[in-house]
């Protein structure tokens, strides 16, 4: 018998809570896994065989020497270092010619247009003039975004006047590589999707159930997987959708694809993520093969596994650092004696406010009562 | 908010497998974990942070000294070396008046009379007079078992005559201490069952459904949970059986009672294990809490977890390693390619005949599509 991948071992750029949830299926695979994290302590200290910053080229490439296979927890390891990589041999998933997409929200718009993708109006725009005309033609007011190194509602501000995002100008001229600024128009919708799909560098790519996502203050605040069927022709468009981006960008490893359901029917695509994304922390407990499972399978090129639901209803609701540390373990403890049911995830972070540092998952026939359990459950951090 | 657990860190005595599937429950849960393998390279290598012999009492007080709760992955450190941890003000679970009873299978057959739990007809033979007398009174065969150090297997023999164990009777006749071999009937069981349990040092208990376990060359082979119903009251019996040895013995953490259904419809229990258990595998994925999180949340006494199925059948069979290793990562890729629905767990040991290398675990809805599936899994290993 065999029953050992060989000697498969990958190796994480990142040592967020991302990184941290690959380490489980690792083990129960039988992969090796390590991790780059910038700092000592970081989420995934666990694994964190090595500690430096992502953006030093001999950093990077010394880590990648230990590793068969080098993937990420993150989007922000410069495009050069890693085309580097694979001139040097190295397998690196998502590919620097794929994770641009994802590094470039101005490169990703136009990517997403010549692929037919619906998405919200938009422009990249040079100066304040250029916005205001924009501003001006979409009703007043636009979501104007940085291109690059954006997350959780970070480089992303809604305005009605240029000059409120005169320091991002500023910055950006300054940068000297010249640059310019995304905007799109305010989208009314009734709320927003996501789809995941892991794709291999082989080709075969599986879906998840598209799942609602509720954001409170720019960051997911809950997902329900799956989402609730309003439109059944809307799922399907959805997920129509998630999987052309997924073929059209040559992903590898998961791809997160969020997205608009318009007051008008219309889906439109939002942001994209390449790598195991909050929208589907869900999957941990939610589906026969999770996202961080399905991620490593896909950059190791291993065959995908299921992705069925293991209960017709999952909700996972995120767990946020508040203002203060109080007495934790009291209501860690709390939490577990009230909710045997929820499944907790903590990511050994220092709470900050608005920090994600743990969520909370239930799995059950009944969607309203799943609800009620995981929200009072992570109100019960609070 | 508090998500933290705090700074509850958990130490594990015992390199094996089942020191390494508490990893991944340990990294969700934000307890901290760490490992005395006895070895470089052990199965639960990601997690060893201190290699060294568990007999050596300076050793384990090292050990112990980093963490805050002391825990097993086997039954074998000596007696007193916990219980001088203990006197050091140390928290073992489970502490050492209850692990003696899996440590010593004499002691465990007397203990289980003074709790009035059905046992197979037994004796403490000191010599090959004493042994031939028991066999000729119990048909003319019995099982004879060392009453230390045996697992799967090992220190058990089926005899006819005494001098089948003469080895043995010299053995403990040099080991100095004396000390007797068990003898018991030979019980004409129709199935194996076993009921796990979990319990907290303040009381709490909480027990998964009693499930069927299949034996090859007396290692356990596959597990079904739950078990089938034959007779509903041979189940309750069971589980009132394995409730009341975790009350009678005070267990901490996770025990696993093991019995015979006899054919006359009796349930007697054949072994105690007092920790995480093959017949407990199936968990992972077959039950809200596993037993891995459970033994982490009853040894660090924080609250117990609900123990229900999350599908209505969950089967596991165990991989075992083969006489030659052949060509590996080709078996365990197609594995992965003809069986997505199968949770594949790998424990990145050295395969030899007969060793438990891995497992693994289907669920669903229907038993008999969900046992096929595991077995074709397992065995497209072989």
């Amino acid at each position: 018998m065999g029953l050992e991948s060989g000697s498969i071992s990958i190796g994480v750029i990142g040592g967020g809570q991302l990184a941290r949830m690959m380490v489980p299926p690792a083990i129960h695979l039988g992969l090796r896994i390590s991790v780059l994290a910038e700092v000592e302590g970081s989420s995934a200290a666990r694994a964190a065989d090595a500690v430096g910053d992502y953006r030093d080229p001999e950093t990077v490439y010394a880590f990648a020497d230990t590793v068969d296979v080098v993937t990420f927890d993150h989007e922000h390891v410069p495009g050069e270092i890693l085309r580097e990589l694979e001139r040097r041999g190295k397998a690196v998933h998502p590919r620097p010619d794929a994770l641009q997409y994802a590094q470039d929200k101005i490169l990703m718009r136009e990517k997403l247009g010549e692929l037919g993708v619906p998405v919200p109006a938009w422009a990249a725009v040079a100066d304040e003039a250029e916005l205001q005309r924009f501003i001006d033609e979409h009703g007043g007011r636009a979501v104007v975004k940085t291109a690059r190194g954006g997350y959780d509602g970070k480089g992303v501000r809604v305005v009605s006047q240029a000059d409120e995002v005169r320091d991002w100008f500023t910055a950006l001229a300054e940068d000297g590589r010249g640059g310019r600024l995304l905007v799109e128009e305010l989208v009314d919708f009734v709320r927003e999707l996501s789809q995941l799909v892991a794709r291999r560098p082989s080709g075969e790519s599986r879906t998840w159930p598209v799942v609602e996502t509720i954001q409170r203050d720019g960051v997911c605040a809950e997902v329900i997987a799956p989402a609730p069927v309003a439109n059944p022709e809307t799922l399907d468009e959805a997920a129509r959708i998630g999987a052309a981006v997924a073929e059209g960008v040559r992903v590898t490893g998961v791809l997160a694809v969020e997205m608009f359901e318009t007051r008008d029917g219309r889906v439109l695509v939002n942001e994209l993520a390449m790598r195991p994304h909050n929208s589907g922390h869900f999957s941990i407990e939610g589906s026969v093969t999770s996202q961080f499972e399905q991620h490593l399978r896909a950059v190791a090129d291993l065959p995908l596994g299921d992705t069925s639901m293991t209960a017709p209803a999952a909700v996972m609701v995120n767990v946020l650092g508040g203002p203060e540390e109080g007495p934790m373990p009291v209501r860690y403890t709390t939490v577990l004696a009230e909710h045997s049911r929820a499944k907790v995830h903590s990511y050994d972070k220092q709470p900050r406010p608005g920090r994600k540092v743990g969520h909370v998952t239930v799995t059950g026939d009944d969607l309203e009562a799943v609800l009620a359990e995981a929200r009072a459950a992570a109100e019960a951090f609070a």
